[in-house]
């Protein structure tokens, strides 16, 4: 075994980065066995200097990263700090002064992730970021080598925790979405602004990345058609319930049917019971994956918190330690497909439409006509009457969004249609 | 991109070869696209060359192994013969005359491992066997790279899909094992002589391969304890829906809470109902696993069949032909830890037993007795009669195998134990 070690540099040392620190000091001899090498904490970078670390030694602490990751005595950068800048800049720095990078920056890698992976193809070295998505669970390595032999059509996620928790609770008590989501904040699975959550930013991000890997194809954040949760009701629960669906927000990457172009979205949907991410409870995360020669598969696990999230940054600083031993690189950006990314218009599914509409003779004739005029074929309709006002469900055979949102629009201006209570996709049919 | 191709040589040409050999033909672009040269099949080694082969040119088939893998202007080899001869000389055959090699044979990694990992690294050169285990799903990468930077602790998996499909059967329609046993001969899940599946052959080795990848040690097959399922009953599965369970087929690897000792075992098992490896239905396999750091993770997919295999044959192939290009090697053994391998005595669980005792007073009480004898604490007693005899079900705490076999072997000495009806270790919980 080399006996001169490699040389980390860490940036930001809050929940993960201080246990990417500390399973570094108490597990040395484990990864310095797998590796080949020992490694050494050679700098952290913090705002904070004034901070009690526990297990970091205080003369490594340091305000100025731009300082550190230009040493050039850095063999690997972990960036552990998140948002777009100072984490941009110092990572490209981090390439051009040699220096492989392990990030677990999601929101970085899906607005920029093209430019920085041209950064570090340019200087030779390595950009890994299995942590940026679905915390420890190993999706983009399987994805990006396992599956590199397949074609993936689909993959269908359950990647941002704090909703999947909101969701299940309300699924398990009937609970309301403000009630579901204080009990998430008082136990920390939501955060005091639950925004980038509860809209779906989070798991957008985590979607733009999976579907550039699923695809050999660029798709940035801004090309994910995003819908939040919040307007998810006790109501259509029931709903769900009724057609044997619970509801989940899921982060949806396809290719269409003709191969030549993909999509990728985030909202909530119905999805039936049977399906293995209907039984994904609580903060946990899983991703389905179809694929031409493997069929289905399912990754599940913690998708977020200090520990998991280190265990996945760990595994990249291995990965990128034996290839700097080594002298190689291993999979960079891989976009040769350049598919087409298409807009939420083109994405073809089934919906589920709850209509407030008036109980009188013709108005079923009237919605069903719509329907038809735009093209979207019924599955099924259930009408409920009360006072002279009725409720009336209907579950479309698939059809495109945008033929169903011209539907939708038709129907709000029907005098008989008092109003539309829920629109939902229904998925993983 | 290199023009001149890396050059693939075939050996076995069966179910899962020929899907290898068509979606090398087929996707050779998109391979090309992330090897970063074009692969080109060089050879195929079969038994009986007159076999028509769609897609592959006649040209290329030969029945000279040996003189294939000698050829020395190979670049990987990939061996999907099965068994131990000649799939064991062919390999290390191939090492020396320069190639890298891709295996799905489960039975040969399980046997000899250690010696092929040898042989790879004594010539630089790379083994990889995603398909060895679980088909499809991707385990041995994440395993060994993704939770490189983490310490598993129990691996816990269906891992063999005809099992699997019996035990769902008999559980989900009440099913004799013959009965069940049947009908997957008559869908193709079973083979003609299903003993490799039954008696938990398969499964066993791939819990050697397993156990040694997350445990940085050596496991061999003679290593894994073994017991079938072939004598579980309708009347288990009674008993287990009575404890909230179900019955899986299970590989089970543990490290000890010492940390200095690991075990590996098959058999038959009740598992929580709630247990994520209880929905796993039909021929699917699924993997459980917990580490520090990560918690807990789950790899779900098909387990077996051509495609599925051939999925995970070629996204090695792309790794290895990625190594060969770039000059390097990827996670060859690791075996650092070199922890002891404890016998099946030395694991400790929780057990449900089922007895045939005379219905007369005093037996609870000598049977309760021999169990605090022995030290196995008893958590649960269910006591039904029928005419003079009655059935008594005894669910422990956790103890060690060694302490349970020296109970069991006491209780069928009393007289008034008239027969142990069955033994059901209980895990998962």
């Amino acid at each position: 075994m080399r006996t001169r070690p490699l040389k980390v540099a860490l940036l930001g040392c809050g929940v993960v980065g201080s246990e990417v620190a500390r399973i570094m000091t108490t597990h040395a001899d484990d990864l310095a066995a797998r590796i080949g090498a020992p490694v050494e904490l050679a700098g952290v970078a913090v705002r904070r200097p004034s901070k009690v670390r526990e297990g970091i030694d205080p003369a490594l602490v340091t305000t100025d990263a731009t300082a550190l990751v230009k040493r050039g005595d850095i063999d690997v950068v972990v960036e552990v700090i998140g948002g777009i800048e100072p984490a941009r800049t110092l990572i490209t720095t981090a390439f051009e002064h040699g220096a492989s990078v392990v990030s677990a920056n999601k929101a970085l890698l899906a607005q920029d992730g093209a430019a920085l992976h041209a950064v570090a193809e340019a200087n030779n070295k390595d950009l890994y970021y299995e942590a940026a998505v679905a915390g420890a669970i190993p999706l983009i390595r399987p994805l990006r080598e396992s599956l590199a032999g397949d074609k993936v059509n689909r993959v269908l996620g359950i990647v941002n925790g704090t909703t999947n928790f909101i969701l299940d609770k309300m699924d398990s008590t009937g609970a309301g979405y403000q009630e579901a989501l204080d009990e998430a904040t008082a136990l920390g699975y939501a955060e005091a602004d639950p925004t980038a959550d509860v809209e779906g930013f989070d798991a957008a991000a985590k979607a733009a990345i999976l579907a550039g890997i699923a695809f050999h194809t660029r798709v940035r954040l801004d090309d994910v058609y995003r819908e939040g949760m919040t307007e998810v009701t006790a109501a259509d629960f029931a709903s769900a319930k009724n057609m044997g669906c619970t509801i989940k927000l899921l982060a949806i990457c396809e290719r269409a049917a003709d191969g030549q172009s993909v999509t990728a979205r985030v909202h909530p949907a119905m999805i039936p019971l049977t399906h293995p991410l209907a039984s994904v409870r609580g903060a946990y995360n899983a991703v389905f994956v179809e694929s031409d020669a493997s069929g289905q598969l399912m990754f599940y696990g913690p998708g977020a918190g200090g520990s998991p999230t280190a265990s996945a940054v760990l595994g990249d600083l291995v990965a990128v330690c034996r290839n700097r031993l080594s002298g190689a690189t291993g999979p960079g950006e891989s976009a040769y497909a350049a598919l087409t990314v298409s807009p939420m218009g083109d994405v073809v599914t089934r919906y589920h439409i709850s209509l407030d509409v008036a109980d009188k003779p013709g108005v079923l004739a009237q919605v069903a006509t719509v329907f038809a005029e735009h093209g979207v074929s019924i599955d099924t309709v259930r009408q409920q009457g009360k006072d002279g006002e009725a409720s009336l469900v209907v579950v479309t055979h698939r059809a495109s969004d945008a033929a169903l949102v011209g539907t939708v629009e038709a129907l709000r201006k029907l005098d008989t249609v008092r109003g539309v209570a829920s629109i939902m996709r229904v998925e993983g049919e």
